[in-house]
């Protein structure tokens, strides 16, 4: 049965807001049959919305939903002024969720991810990437993606799921961690791509965790099974990251506060998009942006995520990470809804989503807004009317 | 009737956390009967609230809640490129929301003002101050404080109004500030107060808007009526706003990013709570955090709100101001909470709230999180699970 949606200003997100004043949208099945003005729309059973803005879902390509415990504590000691090695000895930093991830079991890991998953879905997220990364071990890294891919069955939202298992080195590899990489990363990666559990896979790139070098070769093993490649680079410092990236052919290179213009070209030439994560910016109180306006210039699509993890952005918000992007990135409005839509589905590889065009998936958002400058302009805008995914109007 | 929570830690902000836990609190009507351990509490008809944070209802003591439109569009703009003079001609900055302010109805301001209200309830907030200041002629400013005296009779929360007619000078007095205080803002602070409408008077000290000689003009004609006072202090620049707020015994000296050591003496032996507004510094990419170290030094009690407002603030959740403060200006988690229940409660001089302590108002937060920390580390936590206002368990 044909819905038809009015009532609304629609941002369609084709190359730009792509807004359609007094728009209406007819949605069919689980998807967009027809988009464009309210007075040449076919006829169908109607719903007046009312005057809402009309957007595709929100996309958040890049965060570390599943983990287990918080890091509240070592949060207050900084705060009371405890050095870094006070908080290592009191347990602090990624290893202590490391321990608590792998202490959790599946079913813990999905109870404690729960809330977090439905945070965002009250904010207009309907398309969450959530990466493994705590368990360092192959059981442990398998468990991390059985509990993501869990979650996706449990709520109406997409799902993707990034195998992350060169996200650290853990303490039992601190000496070795080529041998982490042969003999945890690679085999896990197998492992996971065997049981069907991931749909990409990613590296932490950077003097404190793996080396050039070390991601080339998984990403190899990774490309040798079909899978894509994404990477977080640049962000502590320039370790050529974002050229790896591009060799691969990567979705996304991710952070980039300290991307070179050679990055910033092969990036263009590979087509990867800049995923750009304010969040860890701003908890990091870190004072080098990405080079936005570089970006910009060489036309390389730019995706906003959350970044959600329990260190450094503990934040379920994508509307607040597009207002981030913009206070402290200096990007338009424009460019963060295009980061968490269009741009965000190509973060992810996804043709199907992002945009409001026939054919695309009806994942909707309704916000009270009038104008799409809204949703950045607010600081964490708690202005989501409804969200519609796959065209469901009775959810 | 009175009913008994269990199933709660409490964190009392008795001096600190004043954490209790397994501790049990005892309604009577609209306030707190008894609150401790809960193998000590008495008999009565008992709600288990099943392992939830318990703590005061937060108070927003610093808000712009009430005005018309927004600003997205200039949000916008700037982050184009425009100039300044571009976004003056195109309308903007303070003297667009006065007009926007100044063309609405009471009505108007009231259904455009009433969903920031309730995303404010949604996040915690069960005690509101809102201040005047974008009508800046005598109706205007009249119009402003009934429409925030309306919202407090639309909802269960409480409202304090603020006379804040000495916010900005409006262009019929760009010449001649001295007659603005005398002719619209002393006579509407009178009117106002004759009509019931303000609890407290504030104005805008700044080489921008107020001189400190025309602050003391104010100040001493809302003394005469018995008003207390605060003020919009060393935001930009140090004019001795906090000196003068002592001098008049201000229950809050607001914003001090550029506080000198001379002023946070003054504040201490006054009693003056120091308001702290991050969300501005954020917005406005300030740099020079407010001398928190010196403050916690001298004693000063500490407020932290979100300055809600269309210009430098558009933000309606606490939790996220109580990140900031700590992100931004390293305030503990303890003294994030404390600003937005105790010492926010001093700030609005209100004597019966802040604190779970026997006779004080039952205005309860239900919070889903073990330790109140947790509160300020997630980035604009969504983690109420339900308030409890006047001690209605019914609303
Ligand atoms: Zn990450
Ligand atoms: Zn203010």
């Amino acid at each position: 049965m044909a819905i038809l949606l009015t009532g609304l200003t629609a941002a369609t997100m084709r190359g730009g807001y792509g807004l359609i004043p007094d728009a209406a949208l007819l949605i069919e099945g689980e998807s967009i049959a027809w988009i464009g003005p309210r007075i040449e729309a076919p006829k169908a059973q109607t719903i007046d919305c009312g005057g809402k803005l009309l957007t595709p879902g929100l996309i958040d390509a890049h965060t570390h939903l599943v983990f287990a415990g918080n890091r509240a504590a070592e949060f207050e000691l900084r705060l009371q002024g405890a050095s870094y090695e006070e908080i290592a000895r009191a347990g602090g930093g990624i290893l202590s969720t490391v321990t608590s991830s792998r202490a959790a079991s599946e079913d813990d890991l999905v109870a404690q991810s729960l809330p977090r998953l439905d945070a965002m879905i009250a904010q207009g997220t309907t398309t969450i990437e959530i990466k493994s990364g705590y368990g360092l071990t192959i059981e442990d890294e398998l468990k991390m993606l059985r509990a993501a891919r869990r979650l996706g069955r449990m709520r109406p939202v997409t799902i993707t799921t990034t195998h992350l298992a060169a996200h650290a080195i853990p303490p039992e590899y601190k000496e070795n961690p080529d041998a982490y990489i042969e003999g945890v990363a690679i085999p896990s990666l197998r492992a996971a791509h065997a049981e069907g559990l991931i749909d990409a896979v990613d590296a932490f790139c950077e003097t404190i965790a793996f080396s050039p070098a070390q991601v080339d070769r998984l990403f190899t093993a990774a490309r040798a099974l079909g899978l894509r490649v994404k990477l977080h680079a640049e962000q502590l410092s320039n370790l050529g990251g974002a050229q790896l990236a591009a060799r691969h052919a990567a979705l996304s290179a991710d952070h980039l506060e300290h991307l070179s213009p050679e990055g910033v070209a092969d990036m263009a030439r590979a087509g990867t998009v800049a995923t750009i994560l304010p969040g860890a910016y701003y908890t990091l109180r870190d004072t080098t942006p990405p080079p936005i306006a570089a970006l910009r210039a060489a036309h390389v699509p730019m995706a906003v995520a959350t970044d959600c993890n329990p260190g450094s952005s503990p934040m379920t918000s994508l509307p607040l990470a597009m207002n981030m992007a913009c206070t402290l990135f200096r990007m338009t409005p424009e460019e963060a809804l295009l980061g968490t839509t269009a741009h965000a589905a190509r973060a992810l590889g996804l043709a199907d989503r992002g945009t409001l065009v026939p054919g695309q998936r009806a994942d909707l958002c309704l916000w009270n807004a009038q104008h799409p400058a809204e949703l950045s302009y607010r600081i964490g805008a708690e202005a989501l009317h409804r969200s519609i995914i796959g065209g469901r109007l009775d959810a």
